[in-house]
């Protein structure tokens, strides 16, 4: 069995590397956060020493860091991955950043007889909790096969999308149409609440026509809807990914005006201290922003 | 049995009538258009004179009219329909129109001892043929009960969202929703085929997630990604209901940002001259404007 | 000299009719505010007893009301201008209204035998006082030159901008762009403050290059930086502007993705209640909602 | 006099250079291009052998380099000018990059010893070749004291907006509405060629009002309203600056919904191959995929 190398021990980071050695991987991890590889090395891993020595020790080493920023950084110069890993290793990022950055890691990576595999995560960090995560792969097949042993000890749907830099990039797309469409449901309900409408007749409507979305039968009367904001997904962390949205799109000149208003009204949520709720709150921060009653469904409810 | 009067007989009037007629109900049947009038009589409906007599003969009367302009003046006035209706009767107004007319409607009704119920179509003409409708109905309990049957004759989906005006303002909030998902649909397909990922594999992926929705699911695979963009609902029709959606925002001062971006995305569809296209087409407009190729895929496919 | 009829005396009608009334124009007034009738007799202008009696009485009508519905009540119908007023006479509508529905009358007074000129006003309340006003007028030669010194009386400042409609249509542009300069120039200085820049030194710079604008140089410094948002032109009255820009955009299919931002800007500022302050006030508006620090520049300051 | 380093003779620092061995400055210079260099060396400037001994030599280096990437490149690392310049030495950077990074460039040369002054060019390339810039400059007092000389000889205007970061923040803040100016004047420009106006009249009546702006009254009529659209500053570079205002006004949480929609409107031009002609040219763009006629005035024209 490959050893496998796990940096980055964060909100999602952590229950990731834990399920891991749950299915019986060795596993040599490091964090800035000395509590979280005690939590891992209680598990059974080891804690790594640095970044060259968990790539000379690891046939696989996995990162999942806040942005490009940081992946560069282990990845590249004298001490990183790349310089000191075994031709033949692999880099599996599951951290979400700009594909650009992806194809940078790989250009640079083939140069070292080495590969890369990006396959960010979707659903939320409670999923990661209890190995129910889903991934978005960028790999060639002789990579994907050997990577999706590790996928399936984190999660339950593993979506192979094509060459590396396709999963970050289907990633973005999927992020794109679930951040917007809290935003076009949030709309939508704030003009029912200022119309007076039953929302929960506009909601049962829309729950049986086109209109209906992901974000308004399973996300929202479970948070927002029901008054949790307790964060699954941030509006900060939504925020963020449009930024990267936008950025690929505006790098590889696709207009989305659309993206572009929603990012603005996540810019005003932040602007007036909402960034920290959970995303489908961007419903309560139109609400107060434009004075109207927020809205809201009986504890239990659902469409009939 | 009540005596039903029609005034409209366009795309979506003509064969509700019909379905009228065929479930044995009793009808006087007015419009411009001989043809259409002359193909009601054929079906056993009989040729209204005037809309004072359709109103005098008729206890219900059923418009289904282009725009508030139209429906007012049937309605009002010394040859109108308030004027000249039995007190009791009712005015089942089934056009899509500016809720504050259907709210001035009911006023001037009530003066009358008239009654006015709300009851917006959704779905496609086609359904409509079938009997096949979806119905959003503001209306008094007892005006309701005694529409439902003529409803229950056109269409198979009838919500009753309150009181009168309620099911104008839900429909604008369907359509809304409905319209905006075809938009942001269409910028995720564009990034994806600039990306120059798989568009089956990115669509397998958005199935998957809360990204997921009805125009996505249902629509798109079927319309424009089939190449077939034969108007189920125009994008011309599209621009029309967003109008109607900003204008009644804008008059309850609720701010729409992401409205407003789509409906000038429509708009410039339109000033391409893609207007007539099932609205679906908006992702071949937006492909088309910004030079990506459009987004295909092969006949009969389905996500596995 | 012709006789005059003057058909709305509200806050920009009643001093346009005063400044005719002191240039020595024949007058006949109505208004349904008797209090503003008053005033005008008092000048010498006679109160009119209906529209249609003035239509017989004046061969120039001017019409001075909050929207095409008025000006459509009283130039229509058995009672109105049209049909009472002697041929050859005109309506000098100085409404701000759609564009079609002046083409609309135009169309309707030339059965008559009559003519119509859109002649907008431009410029603030305050100006209309003191006969400062700017017309953009729409009209053919001849009419032209007969309303000329009508509106030499009431302002400074006559555009012929075309034949009839291109007096409104140009005001809709005007208007569009200096709206939306408040716009730009609040987002502007928002960042500024954000970003804790000397509001001075920002203007001083915005002055000396190709980003000075009128807003900015001569409105913004004695409204809304020195602290006063007291109404010459309100939040509300750009809002209905906007609506009017719009909605003839879309009419002509002529897509405008920074009006509509721009409106939905003044819509949130509408909700949260800043409707009724000076259109310069969007910038206090801005910085409220993002909680940042209004900017104000010292009473009396000018940029050096 | 202080020995002057240069890094980054492309299309606006060689001029800049030139200009400042025009007036007498001893010139050590360095750029990837060695024809640019060689033009300098015509001109009496020393070519630097490379950034550390630049560094070494020159009490003043002036950087003009395409974004903070290259700026970090140069200044940071074993041979980068902060290890190398004798304290007390400024670096004066005259690019266009994100302020933050260079609030990051600021924290690191005063650990040091050395100073940061950020002077980004205002107006455009020919501007720069006749000596005729205009500057926004972030100094300490005695910085600005110091590098005014060179300012002077290489422009006529001087801004000194503030302390370091100041300069970079108040030209994003400029070009933010230079640029948005010329999306609403192209915005205007095709209703009024739309509505068939006299493009003549309707600049006439925007001149005379506070709709009023440096775009419309300068650069329009001489560039491609005279349909002359060679790049005086492109819409590329016009993207790539909103990018910035964009980036730090998110990092800043100001929401800038207008700076939004310019952006993608100038993203639609850039897909459709509008990238490399003129800003003002975005009134073309706008016309052309709306299918209006473009507005030209004739050759020569000026408001009378």
């Amino acid at each position: 069995m490959e050893k496998i190398g796990f940096i980055g021990l964060g909100r999602m980071g952590k229950p990731m590397a834990a399920n891991l050695r749950k299915h019986g991987f060795e596993l040599v991890v490091m964090d800035l956060n000395r509590a979280a590889v005690a939590e891992l090395v209680e598990l059974g891993a080891r804690a790594g020493e640095n970044v060259a020595q968990i790539a000379r020790d690891c046939s696989i080493v996995v990162t999942m860091l806040p942005s490009s920023v940081e992946v560069e950084q282990v990845a590249l110069g004298a001490d990183g991955i790349f310089a000191n890993a075994a031709r033949g290793s692999v880099l599996l990022d599951m951290s979400t950043i700009d594909p650009l950055a992806t194809d940078r890691l790989e250009a640079q990576a083939r140069e070292h007889g080495l590969s890369v595999v990006d396959a960010p995560v979707g659903r939320l960090a409670e999923h990661a909790d209890r190995g129910e995560s889903l991934f978005m792969v960028g790999a060639s097949d002789a990579d994907f096969a050997r990577v999706k042993p590790l996928l399936d000890a984190m999660g339950t749907t593993v979506y192979h999308c094509g060459a590396v830099g396709t999963g970050g990039r289907t990633k973005l797309i999927n992020n794109y149409v679930a951040v917007t469409l809290c935003q076009v449901n949030a709309e939508a309900l704030a003009l029912s609440q200022r119309f007076g409408l039953d929302i929960r007749k506009t909601l049962q409507v829309l729950y049986g026509t086109s209109a209906s979305n992901g974000q308004l039968r399973m996300n929202f009367p479970n948070k927002v809807l029901a008054g949790d904001t307790t964060p699954g997904f941030t509006i900060d962390l939504a925020h963020k990914d449009m930024a990267l949205v936008l950025g690929a799109a505006h790098a590889a000149k696709v207009p989305m005006p659309v993206a572009a208003a929603v990012f603005e009204s996540f810019s005003l949520a932040r602007a007036s201290e909402y960034g920290r709720i959970d995303f489908s709150g961007i419903a309560d921060a139109i609400c107060d922003l434009a004075k109207i009653d927020r809205a809201r469904v009986p504890k239990g409810w659902t469409a009939s």
